[in-house]
């Protein structure tokens, strides 16, 4: 299957990257995967090095889509603007200010668009069960209807499926299956931040460290707290 | 409301702009309206000057989102790339050249993006029944599935609604009603090939000529042949 992978460098969009692409170590040739990444004016751009260093590791081209003159139009929160990045847990009223509207419909219509032109068989995602609370585009509801559009867009010109291997899945989940791909979880991003080392206090990293604790993995990251 | 109104400079959308603007040439002050278009890299890029032009006639805000970088990955087609564009009426097969994949799809999910940004009502778009043969992205199939999408999407975050107000209208339709709100047709640009004047011969020119012989309406266009 030739497959278009979202991947932000965080430790979910990396875990799916290795999920795909190898079981245990071993490379799994029955999927061509080529990465896609997004540069929206995040804070943390950085993380985009790290989705980078993933392709290069599983052998995959890379690109990355400049979004970032988007910013200044869809602003209005922590991750792109300078409003400060809250402390705390994700499932906090505050959280969603970090919050880019619309952002899985523009990424996952772009990736369509590339799909398409590359006659790819499947755009991946790597949204999880964690994020549902706080976003609506994380939920299987809203997957499964851009899919639906997807085919009606698409009709005649090709034939993608969406593929959402962790819609179900908690973050711990996620570590789990992706210590069995073999994913190097030192070499994933995930603090919105963007610091030298992960913050420790923003809502990613508190899940960060707490998805380690409940999956029963040694968490790899240094945290500056 | 508060629209956001995609508008490429074509006939087509600023028609639409001055339908939500104004009436009979007189200002509709329940609507704000807000100006949106974009740069994909397309051959025709004199058409963008069209639609700022219409955006300052009617007072509105005028917004260029930046997606060139997106050519080099979406192409494959006559719009962005070196394939010369091909002449003859638009229901021919060697029409579906000209499209760019998934363009209204990426295009509406960052509308929607903004809409939710800026707290609007509706994203507006002048799709129209003319194009429904070759372009599945400007079926009601496929606009009424996206809304749906975006429900989904932005649920709890914006309440926008997806307006077309020509899906079910032909071309010369869209001239009579263009004509009756006072539209500037000598201030819209349809030609693919972006020479000076409008060539006469690609399918939008052959449609344009077209749709103001069946509407008995004037054609004020210059056109090379």
């Amino acid at each position: 299957m030739k497959i278009i992978a979202i991947v932000s460098g965080g430790l979910d969009s990396i875990s799916m990257l290795y999920h795909y692409a190898s079981m245990g170590g071993s490379y799994r040739p029955e999927h061509e995967i080529s990465v896609l990444s997004f540069d929206y004016g995040q804070r943390h751009k950085k993380e985009l090095a790290f989705a980078e260093q993933a392709a290069r590791h599983i052998d995959a081209p890379f690109d990355v889509i400049d979004l970032s003159g988007l910013t200044k139009h869809i602003g209005g929160n922590s991750l792109t603007d300078s409003i400060p990045v809250p402390d705390g847990h994700y499932a906090e009223e505050n959280m969603k200010i970090t919050v880019v509207p619309n952002r899985n419909a523009i990424m996952l219509s772009i990736a369509y668009g590339i799909a398409v032109a590359r006659q790819a068989d499947a755009v991946a995602i790597a949204v999880h069960a964690g994020d549902h609370f706080i976003y609506p585009d994380c939920r299987e509801e809203f997957t499964k209807s851009f899919e639906e559009m997807q085919n009606k867009a698409i009709n005649g010109f090709g034939n993608v499926r969406l593929l959402t291997p962790f819609i179900e899945s908690s973050k711990s989940d996620i570590v789990l299956k992706g210590q069995a791909a073999g994913t190097p979880f030192i070499e994933t991003w995930s603090c919105y931040k963007g610091l030298d080392i992960h913050c420790g206090a923003c809502g990613t990293c508190v899940e960060r460290k707490e998805a380690f604790l409940l999956a029963g993995v040694k968490d790899p990251t240094t945290y500056l707290r």
